[in-house]
């Protein structure tokens, strides 16, 4: 109706589909080469959408947030209860998804999530995320992820389960992980903090650890492509669910706004951790949702 | 509410996640080693889903089926209207999808989606298969799919440049592709029916290339892990968008429910068909949709 | 998050809850003495919202609008399947409703659904319509809609079935119909336009008769409150279902936008056209969406 | 796709339409004569459906149900950020609606809503009450409620501000009223609860009060059509938000499964208790969602 809807030819052109060049070819046969077990890893929570019931309540989430919803339109207890088959005996299940990603799930956030005055990431206008989505830095000009993956198991340095509520990451913790860290790396990031989801929602929701400015900046001057995390904003939470940092220090205005790093956040570690393998090939492939401003993702580790 | 309802505990622990063994260890190190150019590929067509306006019709779909809906719950315009910034300046978008994948966009199925009598694959129950998801064979069972792909570009090897809407690939067809198909590949199965959208809607619902049986029983006799392709439904289709084998033929009962072998349907496969390889690494992680029917995916294609 | 939130205090009070001062209460009074025989219909279409089935898409609707899906959430099918009851035996069903009112089912319009220029109805800025609802002239402001109808059969005073998509009401028309029009009535225009439905959707979608600019103008300058019709936009439509008058002429801009008359579509009316009244007490109450651009609703009429 | 599906006509006969024969044709006009002082109050909560915003948790709910979700689909900040404007000038707002009625907002439920056994309200198969909808005693087979409102405002009788959680409502109470109940009306009970919400959710959540078994006989007795109430289970509910009352003395039980009376939950009373009117024209339009367990309503009382 309005001038902006998208043609089909806009995507259908190789040239012109998204892409988001992290590594150099070399660097990616290097990643492929970490595949050294053959083991595969999801690092994603389960979406729990049930509505008539209590279960997406007990699945990590921030507070206030709108939870998945997930929805059969035809299942088997309607056969059970009478509904015929299709032709000569075909049954079937469908079903249907709302989601916000966004403090709900493991998601990876666009270019466009946030900002600061009237310019996203390298200057595109704000004003071009509007209500049909972005038509700047959206989800769908991510790419799929796919390089190295190196770990920095926190908790696993400090001899504890998890981070505490206050606990901030600073280059001495991501140095002293001992990780060679390469340019387009993917740096994933492990608190332990959904494993306080086990002790009731107001335990998660009283903070969350993470990164501090300086460990952002650590891992922004080592030019990782990705920075991902099991917590909720890869920098720390206070009680009231709020960065604390001032604009200068915010983890989102560092990584995603000046330095065009994507963010992948409230990832399952604890396989991971289990493994104990430093760097894997890591494949992340947001949906290309047009104009997303970030999209629910299952990342796999390769070990 | 009811007694289904799952509790967080059911999915930390490691042993009870869900995985597709498509492949033995040794076969997905040798899936690593298909990365020799170090180019990605996403095989996925874009989720094209604003609401007040015509854009999501101009996707390829299945007539009739609910379109996806993308939601901007906070946007760059409105900070254009003067909504105030957060704290010292931060500005956000934030969004939601409302998703029915099959036959709107680029998805794998769930084990569950199809059956005949009252069992599922493998001869678990159908029955509990309800409107709070399927407990058995659920897309959350299936885990990310990561194995060798191999390509079988069939119009290319017709020389045209899509399959017609009455065209079936049948074991010459494949064979004489020339792919030497290992178990646990993940087959990849090109008609080039998503170029007819660009002739409307009614040229692409006019019926759909596909496997027939036979050729579907060659895969399976092989034992591929997944077959992908680029029309609705692996099988073919007719006028009215119904498969016409009948019950023993039919292809989703073939492969999915007799074999247990996951679909994945309405790939983009363009590119694929231009880079011209027939082998390489596969990746495709479908959401973990607890009880899910299918997801959406960004299949992932790494030369 | 924003600013904007609003907190619980604004609804509770009485003297600021939304109320359409659409009559004086003498009128309320004598509208209400329009109920002589005792008898009640509904005007409204049904919401018909099955996602795994084309039954949505054979209720008459706008072509390429996002059609209601309604889910349930637990149904008799699972407890067929074996859900346990709660407790000693209760079972329930529960469900949501996916709708997006315009052009889709029957709704009223709120005055921030359209305007020209910067200014929405009466001067209210339109750059408070943003993304968390429209803070002005959103459908919350409308309250329940209770008066006298006076019902303008077209079709009737022409001895036809329904109009034709190219007819235009005119005042000519209006007049005609012999109604006697007081200030704060509520308007009930029918077309027969709905029962062209039967013959498919492209007869539908071929265009709309609907009021001319002159037929709106007739209606404001007689103060009615409401205009109700069968019609999907008050006005005619063309084929490609645009509004073919000017910005001067637009039905929605003489009546909604210039004189606050708020707009209710896609009625059903064939039963009143069998009752043959033309006068009787209305009453539609839009649901308090806060911010919300329409409400669905469901028209009565008190015979 | 399956045998149930809905065709046109069978909504578009006027002899099988929905329809609620609450009253006589007598008792509607004798009810329309309750209009004296032609004031018109809505009864409704509002629905705040902000998704990027805490405002959906600040409107009375109970606990774990998913809350209403509003989508602007264009919108003023469109414009304001450079949305060109259709045609000469023609700018829109658009939006959608995602409401799950039960426990989130005022509504009204269908008979199909609960049950025990395998049939619902006068032997209706449980059994079709499956994931397409409800086929018997659905919300759209309600039709629009009117007749006469009769007013119980327990607090009032009480002298105090509202019930507390663990007060049950009584005949003595209901005696005490003093109100004159006939056949057929509408029975309006308030406790006052939706008040406790301004002292947070946790207070809110508590526990309800409501009906007692025995009030609820009192009323069925007396034939009224509908019971609405300012609580969310028209019985009082536990600390666990469950009614404790067993299968026999369960309110739903009592009303909607045995006598077929339907109920209105989480009405706005609190207007019409300043009024201190206990006679009123009440009208009630559930949405006609084919197949729907409840609607969202704004019920209306007109004094």
């Amino acid at each position: 109706m309005l001038e902006e809807s998208n043609n089909w030819g806009r995507w259908g052109a190789a040239d012109e589909r998204g892409t988001l060049n992290l590594l150099s070819p070399e660097a990616v046969v290097a990643a492929a080469g970490c595949v050294r077990e053959g083991r595969t890893l999801s690092l994603s929570m389960p979406i729990r959408g049930a509505t008539s019931s209590p279960a997406p309540t007990t699945v990590p989430h921030l507070r206030g947030r709108p939870l998945p919803q997930h929805f059969m339109s035809v299942d088997g207890g309607d056969y059970a209860a009478g509904t015929r088959a299709i032709g000569a005996g075909l049954k079937m299940s469908d079903d249907a998804l709302v989601v916000t990603p966004h403090g709900t799930t493991t998601h990876m956030d666009a270019l466009c999530h946030m900002w600061s005055g009237d310019e996203l990431y390298n200057g595109h206008p704000a004003g071009r995320v509007r209500s049909y989505g972005a038509q700047r830095c959206g989800i769908d000009k991510a790419g799929p992820v796919v390089g190295r993956g190196v770990f920095f198991d926190v908790p696993a340095l400090r001899g504890v389960g998890h981070l505490s509520a206050t606990d901030r990451i600073g280059p001495d913790d991501l140095e002293a992980c001992g990780v060679d860290v390469r340019p387009g790396d993917i740096a994933v990031v492990r608190t332990g903090w959904p494993l306080v989801w086990q002790d009731g929602p107001d335990a998660y929701w009283a903070g969350q650890p993470g990164l501090s400015a300086a460990g952002g900046r650590w891992l922004a001057e080592r030019d990782v492509s990705l920075v991902a995390g099991d917590n909720a904003a890869i920098g720390g939470l206070n009680e009231r669910q709020l960065a604390d940092e001032g604009l200068a220090d915010d983890l989102h205005m560092i990584l995603l706004w000046r330095h065009g790093i994507h963010l992948a956040e409230m990832l399952w570690l604890e396989e991971l951790a289990v493994a104990a393998r430093t760097d894997f090939l890591f494949v992340a492939a947001p949906l290309r949702i047009e104009g997303g401003t970030a999209s629910p993702i299952n990342p796999v580790a390769v070990l």
